[in-house]
């Protein structure tokens, strides 16, 4: 396992972290401010939202380089079936090509996905997820051509009905099988697993499917599922035994730090937001 | 799989349903009034919560068995673990042993536990799961005495930090393996497990392990992830489905309604809810 405590070059910030996915929320600063703000930290890498990145991703994606910086991610494809999902297929299918030109210009190689819910007209999950492999399956190649690589992100099952029928590691990885192209893999959040005694198990099948990790920290009292994260070591995930289990796979890459926090991390100074992941970063992850 | 669409003498009202287990929700309907409108439609069973039994356990069980019903459940021992826990481990006992004495008074067999969140002081479930196993086999001998058995009741990952450590059937399973006493068993809860692609896999180790079999939905686009369930048919979960999975382990006990729903149905009439109930039971469960 890797030792953070003197370096934190392998952190990336989210960009949701600071509020930025959000219309309206957090401090409002623009991608050039935010990537400046991570270089002078020594943050290795950055994850953006396309809402931020607009028609901008060439040059946005060369002005991380310029800082030193990596662009480790882009969130994120359009929820894929569900309620939430563009209207009709081919709606779904455009807006997720879309996704993987915005990943391809800003030259990062993983977009996340969302899968979306349980599909209008079916009970439980299985018809969804036979859904998600057909539409992920089909846009594979199409990504793979753009050197872009797709990351499965199961959510907590509390998003089940309308945001991800994708539940588990364990379904994200059986999805993998199923789709079977090598540029699709998963994505851990550590607001997702971090209850699933199955986990250590699971990432053991994962070889060098884990395209991303992702920290935070689940709060004991948690008042909003949807924006109410807690900066690491302020809640009751192990954070410690998340990460040894995602790097006995093999995972060497960035811990992204995505915190949704309405009530507390946006309405504060990004800078001390910043401060504060780094230390958190090497003192408890 | 058992056919009810011509008979609800399996269903069972949990009277949470009507609101009875929180202070000033619902119509505030007496256990006898309630009793006497579940016989009228000849719905077969009920569970208390102990907030409305007080001291009167013996009288309320007697009244149900004159009404021809069976008190088929109690609800619920203290939090055994967690932030939610009576203070101090000798606490925690006290209660549990007053929620047996009741079930027993009650003649009801059994005694549903909800088993708390994370101990504060550690990081993820696995210790506060030891924990739990260590309280609950310390009390399994004196359940027994009683006539009483517990079921472990797994809680969706959701209220992993507040209520329930234990999330799974997968993990409710290993705890009883654990625990290893007759009389320890699970409770199985639409709301809590209908994601869980496992759960059919997991079923066919329970055996005759399955103490409780609860009914309600999963509204696809929940407001509330506490007082906001659905009525059977109105959500996503695959009812027929679960039933097929929880039957094929040889369960053959009552379907106990358990619907929180501030917004709803606890706004409304409890006889248009409990009919209501029985035609949903009949038709999509």
């Amino acid at each position: 396992m890797r030792d953070f405590s003197e370096s934190h070059a392998a952190l990336a910030l989210n960009t949701a972290t600071l509020g930025h996915n959000v219309e309206g929320a957090g401090a409002g600063w623009s991608p050039e401010r935010t990537i400046d703000a991570c270089a002078e930290r020594g943050i290795g890498g950055i994850v953006f939202w396309r809402p931020e990145i607009g028609s901008r991703a060439v040059e946005i994606g060369e002005r991380v380089r310029r800082a030193g910086l990596k662009t480790v991610g882009l969130c994120r494809t359009p929820f894929l079936v569900g309620p939430l999902a563009p209207a009709g297929r081919q709606a779904v299918m455009d807006d997720f090509k879309a996704s993987i030109d915005m990943a391809a210009a800003l030259q990062t190689n993983v977009l996340t996905i969302v899968v979306g819910g349980v599909e209008p007209g079916t009970k439980g999950v299985t018809e969804s997820l036979r859904l998600v492999a057909d539409r992920v399956g089909e846009m594979a190649p199409y990504a793979e051509k753009h050197g872009v690589r797709l990351a499965l992100e199961p959510l907590n099952p509390v998003y089940g009905g309308d945001r991800s029928c994708l539940t588990t590691v364990r379904d994200a990885l059986d999805l993998c099988d199923r789709i079977d192209a090598a540029n699709v893999g998963i994505a851990v959040d550590v607001y997702h697993v971090w209850w699933d005694t199955d986990l250590a198990y699971q990432l053991r099948r994962a070889g060098g499917r884990i395209l991303g990790y992702h920290l935070c920290d689940w709060l004991a009292s948690t008042t909003d599922v949807l924006l109410d994260r807690g900066m690491m070591g302020d809640g009751v995930a192990d954070l410690r035994g998340l990460r040894r289990a995602v790097e006995s796979s093999g995972y060497g890459g960035f811990c992204e730090v995505e915190v949704f926090s309405a009530g507390n991390w946006w309405k504060r100074d990004p800078g001390e937001v910043l401060d504060t992941m780094i230390e958190r970063f090497r003192s408890v992850c």
